[in-house]
């Protein structure tokens, strides 16, 4: 079955038909509106009508940057996109595009996407990271796609990694996304840069991907930055290890393109503290899928929630 | 169905015969024998066939102290049994008693049994914690006891809470189990009475137990101690509860007896730390069945891998 899928962002709307195997068939895309509700559904409803012109789709998954609870199209929690929380998505895209709607986080879905058709292909449990802003992510066990009693799912970001650290949107205080983050990498370098440590970096207008260069072109305090989150999202991956025992955590997001600089830490230091026997039964490696993660998963897992239309 | 169901800890085999609602109609004990696999095993069949002379039994279910790897009932990292370590007790009790065997690790058969038969009742996602000398954990997902790829489950005990923190048996640090668990209270209990700090407590010969009735009698430092923990408890329960999104976690084990002084933290930190719908979720309680948690959860999920025979 050919589907829709809208990874719905703070900035962007991402769209596009997804086939069976999670091939993107076409795809559109609009800014976003993360103060208006109803130019926010206006433009979601204008993706689909505009996608769906050549050929049906069968239903509709959509990717929100917040809380979903179970069994409503409700978004919660959605830092990003203030003027939207509260508001049924799923009720009123549904109703105005008359497909069939599935809506869930985002970051569930990325990780739905890496399962079905990326890093995840063959496994049956298995956790992904998407490291962007913050830390999403989302958790397969087997075969299912996690959603907790109330529909919250994973949250791997707020899994507490030092309890007397920094304060977490959240409202705990040392929660992994405080370190494991873009928002984090620049926290790090800031805290550095202040101290007086030497470095090409100047604090203005810094961003996780300046430190990113700085580190790849060889920046004493960038480099010490990456492998401290890195050493980081190590300890959260053998707490996820040791607690789920998956067969892979996949790393995804913006911040994921580091590549080794993140997960080299990463691996040295998940070895150091998960069982052995955890360790070696789980791959951390980079998501396969990048930006558009979301929208194959949100359009593979729509796929799921109608019966399939035979037509042989 | 009846079945069997047994305990195997370092000191005692703990065995009964548990019915459908998990109440178990008649049980016996022995020594354990944590060094010499052949008369451990010796005594669990003694106690198989003196608990199923009177009745037939459909199937056993056995608990022990270790990891038991996916498909195999090979006992692995079990500290409190050295000399069973490596030992395929599944097969070898199974083979001796004729009976579907079916072999777990014990912290995991107490989850099942809470979940069956205890706090968990009506819930479809909680976590059981089993405090004692360490802390093992057993997880429900969705009314399945969560496996995780290679049989490992889940370790809560080994989730990270304090990265810098002591030295644990897993070979990580800072593991929950090394504040939360009957050692780590001796341990900070420990650090205190030689800093000086004014208490009735004295070093030598102390248990949890003697930490617990100071603190009951108001000693300051026993307060502080098992405050402390508390607060460590409701830092494991908080990254539970946003990573799981669980109904229950119930707390079980030796050490849970200390009721309020352990949970009131524990409730608080939680709260403080967890998103606020994830918390307003999930119930923090003691568990319910004590003692013998791990003998009716052996014997209920034993029952569920054989065939029900059907006597109408």
């Amino acid at each position: 079955m050919r589907t829709i899928g809208i990874d719905i962002g703070g900035t962007e709307i991402k769209a596009g038909i997804v086939d069976d195997t999670g091939a993107i068939l076409r795809a559109s895309r609009r800014d976003s509106e993360p103060r208006d509700p109803e130019e926010l559904i206006r433009r979601v409803v204008e993706l689909v009508d505009e996608l769906s012109g050549d050929a049906p789709v069968g239903a509709l998954g959509i990717g929100v940057p917040g809380l979903i609870a179970a069994g409503t199209g409700t978004l919660l929690r959605a830092p990003n996109m203030p003027g939207i929380d509260g508001t049924n998505l799923g009720d009123r895209i549904g109703g105005e595009t008359g497909l069939p709607t599935l809506i869930r986080n985002d970051a569930d879905l990325n990780a739905w996407g890496e399962f079905r058709a990326g890093a995840g292909i063959g496994t049956r449990h298995m956790i992904c990271l998407t490291v962007g802003t913050g830390l999403g992510s989302g958790m397969i066990i087997g075969g299912q796609l996690h959603a907790g009693a109330t529909g919250y799912g994973a949250e791997a970001g707020h899994i507490v990694v030092e309890p007397g650290g920094r304060s977490c949107g959240c409202g705990g205080q040392g929660c992994l996304e405080t370190i494991v983050s873009a928002t984090g990498i620049v926290a790090r370098a800031s805290d550095r840069i202040r101290s007086g440590e030497p470095t090409i970096l100047v604090e203005a207008g810094l961003t996780a991907q300046k430190v990113h260069d700085a580190a790849a072109g060889g920046d004493a305090v960038a480099l010490a930055v990456y492998s401290e989150v890195g050493r980081f999202l190590g300890i959260g991956c053998a707490t996820l290890m040791n607690l789920v025992n998956p067969e892979l955590i996949a790393i995804g997001g913006g911040v994921s393109a580091a590549g080794d600089l993140l997960l080299g830490p990463a691996i040295k230091e998940a070895r150091h503290r998960a069982y052995p026997e955890v360790f070696a039964a789980c791959r951390i490696e980079q998501a396969r899928l990048g930006v558009e993660a979301g929208v194959v998963g949100a359009g593979l897992l729509a796929a799921e929630m109608v019966p399939e239309r035979r037509t042989d």
